[in-house]
């Protein structure tokens, strides 16, 4: 990838966040000093993508406790704990967040008898290895899903599940990039994806960036575009996947699997391994993010309906097994039936 | 209804047509005196729906020729010729267009002895005729259509095809109002119809200002709401069917027809008979406006995308009649198989 952005990184005492609320016009940054600071890019999907929101919330981890006047490592583990209380608080469904917030705690419960100094130490590596090891998770994820691409295919996606949802070379587009990086050609349809326009402005640019030739539609343009037979495939990325491979997602991504099964094209989801949840059964547990009126009214700067109407705003919708063709992670690519392949995979979730 | 604007009316020498592009923000009328204000006023959107544009189109005849200063019949027709041709180009899709079109020339050609000012009469008259008649076939398509719904339920519908789509009470929501009038408690949820939000900008409006309770949501948002069972019934406008009841409208209802199936909800087409082409056997042959790529891209008075993505616009889309439950018309509700059942409808086009 020529241009890769870095959507986190820590710099100079500082979280540093791209700001994708502002792209494509501005490729700018946030610098985060302040817990509240990371709690809010979160909150406003300054930051996004399950796999990045882990990537921050584990350096928001180190951010809120880098300063720490802790006088023991009791005392630092309860301000650990309150620091990971407050940073779950800022979205609730990709499951990323919360395994990133667990990780780091149980790291640093495996040295009670380390200083504070030393826990900070142990924190900053977790973060720096989780933001690594999302990186090595990107280019598995591509490594293992190229091989369901061909040349001359033409894809469909929703939202961003690309490098800026990660700290890597993402997670849906991964194999993409790995399928062109191997000489085949593919082109791409980019749902725009209402209300927070994820795909219009963030997986055309990246892939304009990145040379790969792709087309916006409205969501509601995809059905048309698959009967006239344009789309072979279609990935997506994950927040949260259930034991049974439900899978939640950006809203919008069950009527595109649901038109999948309807035009039988292949559906993949591909996701690192961070984002099982095998402590729930199926879709049917994963909390559903209900977000603000106003990102539907008022989404482009101008109001687009009556002042005060009624609106439902879910971030995100669920979609069952049965419409999932396959699972692409970074431990290989998972078929159906999924509540007995997906045992194999390996998490901390389990 | 309480509070029905008037989409078109003859005006003191002008067509004077409600501007829907400014709404829900400004209620404000363009005032018509020259055709290539009417041509602009159809191809910008400023009046649309089907039904609406057939009568536009048929005052705008009117307006194209009652200042003409032809000395006999057959210079008159010459001029009306041209005046319909100009008029044909405006928008490709809806068939109401060249209906209403074919309807003043036809109507003209009746009285070859008529002197140009009294063929004006007659034009004047038939556009007249063709408004009234709009609005008597909205009640009709209302009369039928609601026996179709009960109290209680939850309708979706997508775009606009209210009263603002017609010259009377509208077509997929005439039976709501009717419904709502013989006492029945009925919800709607409007899809946001990207790129130009007419559900968002208009349907919510309208149904406000009539009182009936009204939710957006992004299109992308239908599958889960029908997922989770909110949704009884669906109903939806027409710009044209064919003799198989193949129909084209507004791009995203064949999306909405498949979720439809898929969730086993009733999804009814509401249209009047103008709108019916049995010149051709299915919907293969309705020709698809493609629109300007800036719709998508700068659709809401700011770029929300790279400034020269490829973009892919169709105005419209084809749902296959398999997944109709019922087309409801103001000569009754049809039925599958609809290449049997429309052949009972009776308008010009047959």
């Amino acid at each position: 990838m020529k241009q890769r952005v870095t959507t986190v990184s820590w710099n100079h005492g500082a979280l540093k966040i791209l700001d994708q609320t502002l792209l494509p016009d501005k490729v700018a940054y946030v610098s985060c000093t302040k817990l509240s600071q990371v709690h809010e890019a979160i909150r406003k999907l300054r930051v996004r993508g399950a796999p990045a929101i882990g990537v921050c919330a584990a350096w928001g981890v180190y951010l809120g406790l880098h300063k720490s006047k802790a006088k023991s490592a009791k005392q630092f583990i309860n301000e650990l704990n309150r620091v990971t209380a407050y940073l779950a608080t800022s979205r609730p469904t990709a499951v990323n967040l919360f395994w990133a917030l667990d990780r780091m705690t149980r790291q640093a419960l495996k040295y009670p008898a380390y200083s504070p100094n030393e826990l900070k130490e142990i924190l900053f590596n977790e973060a720096a290895h989780i933001a690594k090891e999302d990186s090595d998770l990107c280019d598995r994820i591509g490594k293992f899903g190229e091989k369901l691409f061909r040349h001359g295919d033409t894809v469909l996606t929703h939202c961003n599940a690309g490098s800026l949802a990660t700290a890597g070379s993402g997670t849906a587009l991964s194999p993409i990039y790995a399928a062109k990086a191997r000489g085949k050609k593919i082109k791409v349809f980019a749902d725009e994806t209402r209300p927070l326009l994820q795909g219009a402005r963030l997986t055309a640019w990246e892939l304009m960036q990145n040379g790969v030739p792709v087309t916006v539609i409205c969501d509601n343009m995809a059905g048309s575009v698959m009967a006239k037979g344009k789309i072979n495939k279609i990935i997506v990325g994950a927040d949260r996947i259930a034991a049974n491979g439900d899978t939640a997602n950006k809203i919008g991504t069950y009527p595109v699997a649901v038109l999948a099964k309807y035009h039988n094209i292949p559906f993949y989801v591909a996701a690192p391994s961070s984002t099982f949840d095998f402590a729930i059964p199926d879709g049917g547990h994963i909390p559903i993010e209900e977000r603000h009126a106003d990102e539907v009214r008022r989404g482009f700067g101008k109001l687009t309906t009556p002042e005060n109407v009624d609106v439902h705003n879910p971030a995100f919708d669920v979609t069952p097994n049965e419409l999932i063709t396959a699972i692409v992670t970074d431990q290989g690519v998972f078929y159906p039936p999924f509540t007995r392949t997906l045992k194999k995979i390996k998490n901390e979730n389990h």
